[in-house]
């Protein structure tokens, strides 16, 4: 490695954006422990996101801050959803703070919605920010993986290795809806890793009537249990599903009438089968992350406190392959990783027949 | 031990009934080994609990059939809810299939229902019956524990471990409903050992004001995050909380509106916190049973065909203390074993504060 | 309850002794939440067992403090294998300690050592000491159940799991090693929830003949994988088999030459069968509990702070069936509870054939 | 992807060879269900590797005789470590069977060794053989990875996290020895993800002494427990640690005086640190796969049973990326993949200062 251009001490901001998702915090040890051992750095936390940045809420990291995080899940920092683009001024607080806290870049950790965040800061207002790609879905464009990705599927999987049982004891066709809204990593790897009959994913609008008859010939072979793994942004070919309307809380979530247990009505009307259906919810992206995950997220956080040394700005730490590298925010913002359909049809579409 | 009366080898029957629950299998292995090894017994496994003896569908049951079932979630022989006093030939059913196979007797491994008709085939009708008593939720008279409670309390504590993380990352209230439609024994135990900061149950009454307070409180303490735990059939103080009708789908189970919900949303008008809900579900009762459950099954299983070697009809296997031991079927019939209020009020009620 | 004796707020010093288990942390919890909740308690925590009482090092314990540690394995406190009773002044410095510290009481968590020293130290000193019962081993007299004792078997019985697919892959006797010095309780629980071909026990003097005879058995009738688990202070029949001579490190522990190894050897030079051994050792001990040792610590820790408060000075808590309750410390000193041999010879006897 | 060449039903042989590795399972289940769903194939498999081939000891495999076997550790083949260049006539075997049993193919599943052989059998004999790598240590050439490796790094973590606690409670350095002969991928990943104080692996020799300084420095800080992961073929340096003979068993195994316990002598001579040894042993290789290692063994057995039938012969499925390919079997004989020093030096080294 080069000899980094900021070879003198630094001080860095950082946060995490967006929702949480496991490995969070062994991104910022590890970035504090490289940081303050090896370069001498000060790094501070911002809390609560953007927020914190807008408020000067600001906790100190230090490896003793940080002893014993790594397999914690969360972050502590705490992550909301607001922007500094939301407001007229929040761009001038963001340069303020940097300005008066004397900071010579800022770590922003976080998924689509915070990486686009730190890219016009950096694009539009030449802010010294380096992004660190978070999210449990693996939507992310420019990376092979995200860390909290590993983790999510195991919890999924290790959900539906008890649901076979159940289903089975039962005759049953068991629906485990999972997070994705958009793409559907976490339902295809998990369906894979499970063994389901069938996986409902975004990227794919689905067929009922389709997926009753694998259900039905399934059950003439005498396979009387079955296992859907549905994610939750998944959508029925327009027409083939007539569903009541769905109910959204608050906070924009659906809460009743999700998308699992409107296909479970729909299977039970049109063949009758005994159906159940399991939402896997907040589980998935709480607690210690995979053995994976923390290695990942560790390698992710070395890379983004060397690269804040070596001043690539507007870049991100990316995995390719089996090596940390950089890409341009620009590269993540306004885009979705979408599963990888010789993954799906080479491999999901014969296994979920 | 006495010798057993029946020291000759005997036939027996095996059904497991109602829901399934981590250790039946383990169960029926036990009674098989000990059966086939010590006695000499011939085992014959009813397929779907009391459908199987009707139609006698059965399944020949050996030590190498059951080999690799111990740690094995559900059960081998199926399950079903139906009872043979739901027509007006089905005792005839059972008695004819008892003396049509040659049976010396049979083990019914079920729960409240499925004792209940064990209990009367043998008051009411002299059948030869024994049984083994079974719920994940822990709510039969007479014994201790029941197998398959501590691995649901397992699975949901760690889930609730779990739900910390994200809980505090966004300073939120998270709701888990765990299974227990009449008593909180689940929920009682998975909130102690969790770390809830409110458990709600069946057996009392809960006051959605007195919730909010304590919540309130807890804030104002700076802890923003909190986990609430609420078993299925917990219900609040009559005209205490006002809320939407439930929606049920066919087979009776609430899928739109469970109380996790409706109290998510009465804390979040009262208080304005963000809430978040998760319905652990039928995943509290698939999969491998905790190594207590297993030797409990096993002890169960193995108790069983003593008794029936002891010619012990119209008893049960139960657990008190250390020891396993038999009672009377009727200890159990219309009895619910409501939680220990010394457990909640002495342990749990200070620690929810 | 009838009120407590010491109505008024006290101050109280806990420590932990021998060594760690899971669910320390979590009595210590239990005991200074309702302590300082309810009573309006001062708690002390003395720092490595009783080098602190010697030291005076002690660190202030509060509901604060404690945050996070029902989870987390290991004690807070430290703990040490050292006694008052080994220099002639240490007596009198904890009469100093707990006189200068203004202590009301001390809470003693520990194993047959610990609690000796208590009861000691209250029987022949009149000290204010109230005892809490820890070991893994499930061996202490007076208490159906101590807590650890469940997450032991379950980490024994996951490392079990695992090894049988590895066993039958290669056709091999695996033999693990758990711990178990004077007694056999975590090799039992374990052999059973495990599905083990042998379990050796300290209880109960092992003849490698027979067990070899019944490997060989196993053999012909084509079952080619065993795992036989083995307590650590299993002895063979005197005379029954020859090995060299175990070899100890600076500890006094075994290091080379386990019984496991040894009898690993026995196995494969009279039978020939491919043999392999697994030490589980201190993987046993650490890590977060089960949901069922929680829950007991809880207990355990609320009943202990209640007991000060009635000054039951000289009594441990104790689990009988389903209750918490008082015994004098004498009952467990000197004692070892051995395995149940109704257990061992009714259910596991058979289960090993 | 182009029509296959063999666009028509094959007969295909199926062996697993080497150590027994998670995932197994899951890759003959895969190419089953592709081979016996979409091509019509008809697959055998050769039980205990190259004794099955040249003793035409088979099964037959179909989807139902794999049914429930993607979970399952092991393998339903058995394994061995012959080959049939151990003989003179064994290739000529090899030959005859494939022959005979009218083979269009024959995929196997191996190690270093194995895929040797298969190598061989191809290039030196003309045989049309397909591979498959499998490794629980990650250390075959040409492959990103390999599946096995995520489970073997998860158990290790799992027990290390466990290990912290018992570590800090008694003030102790903990060794534990993994897996790795000849590299240290299992320990520089589970020691990253485990958050050890250093790791010790075989591609670097180590300095005992250099190590001790590390511990007694950071004992100066206050750290007073560290974890030390150990390779089970790391080396010193040479010279730098004198220490008694390892002593082997009949298998060749180091039984006594494995590396981690010289090195806990070794610090505890120089230290007066208390030093523990875990050995973890067959548990690193039993048992059922992570999520990843499933995905990972059923892409590999869906390109295997493709690659037959596109007759790409001496070639093996390898992970680049996230995409599958093949390569040919002579990238991966006679080489080691050693660990990757951009992520020792980087990540590893300064995180276990």
């Amino acid at each position: 490695m080069a000899a980094p251009l900021l070879s003198r001490p630094v001080r860095v901001g950082i946060l995490t954006g967006g929702g949480d998702c496991p490995g969070l915090n062994a991104v910022i040890r590890a970035a504090v422990r490289k940081g303050e051992r090896v370069y001498g750095d000060e790094m501070i936390g911002f809390l609560d996101a953007w927020d914190g940045v807008r408020d000067r809420r600001t906790t100190p990291l230090s490896i003793d801050s940080m002893r014993g995080m790594l397999p914690r899940g969360g972050t502590v920092l705490g992550t909301r959803r607001g922007s500094p683009f939301d407001t007229p001024d929040g761009v001038d607080h963001v340069k303020q703070t940097i300005s008066d806290l004397g900071l010579d870049g800022l770590i922003v950790i976080g998924g689509n919605g915070s990486l686009s965040i730190a890219c016009r800061l950096h694009s539009e207002h030449g802010l010294p920010i380096l992004g660190v790609p978070k999210t449990i879905d693996n939507d992310i464009e420019g990376t092979d993986l995200t860390f909290g990705f590993t983790t999510a599927v195991q919890i999924a999987t290790d959900a539906i290795d008890r649901l076979h049982t159940t289903a089975e004891s039962h005759d049953r066709v068991m629906l485990v809806e999972v997070m994705g809204r958009h793409t559907g990593w976490i339902a295809t790897h998990a369906g894979i890793a499970g063994g389901a009959t069938a996986v409902l994913i975004p990227e794919i609008p689905f067929d009922v009537e389709e997926l009753c008859g694998r259900l039905i010939r399934r059950h003439d072979r005498g396979r009387f249990a079955s296992i859907v793994v549905v994610a939750e942004g998944a959508e029925p070919i327009a027409g083939t599903l007539e569903m009541g309307e769905k109910i959204y809380d608050r906070f924009g979530h659906v809460v009743l009438g999700g998308i699992a247990t409107r296909v479970a009505h729909a299977i039970g009307d049109r063949t009758g089968f005994e159906t159940r259906v399991v939402q896997l919810g907040h589980v998935q992206r709480g607690g210690t992350p995979t053995a994976f995950d923390r290695v990942l997220s560790t390698r992710f956080g070395v890379a983004a406190i060397d690269a804040v040394h070596d001043e690539q700005w507007g870049k991100m730490t990316v995995l390719k392959g089996e090596q940390i590298e950089l890409e341009d925010l620009t590269v993540a913002v306004g885009q979705t990783r979408t599963v990888d359909r010789e993954l799906f049809d080479g491999v999901a579409a014969h296994f979920f027949a």
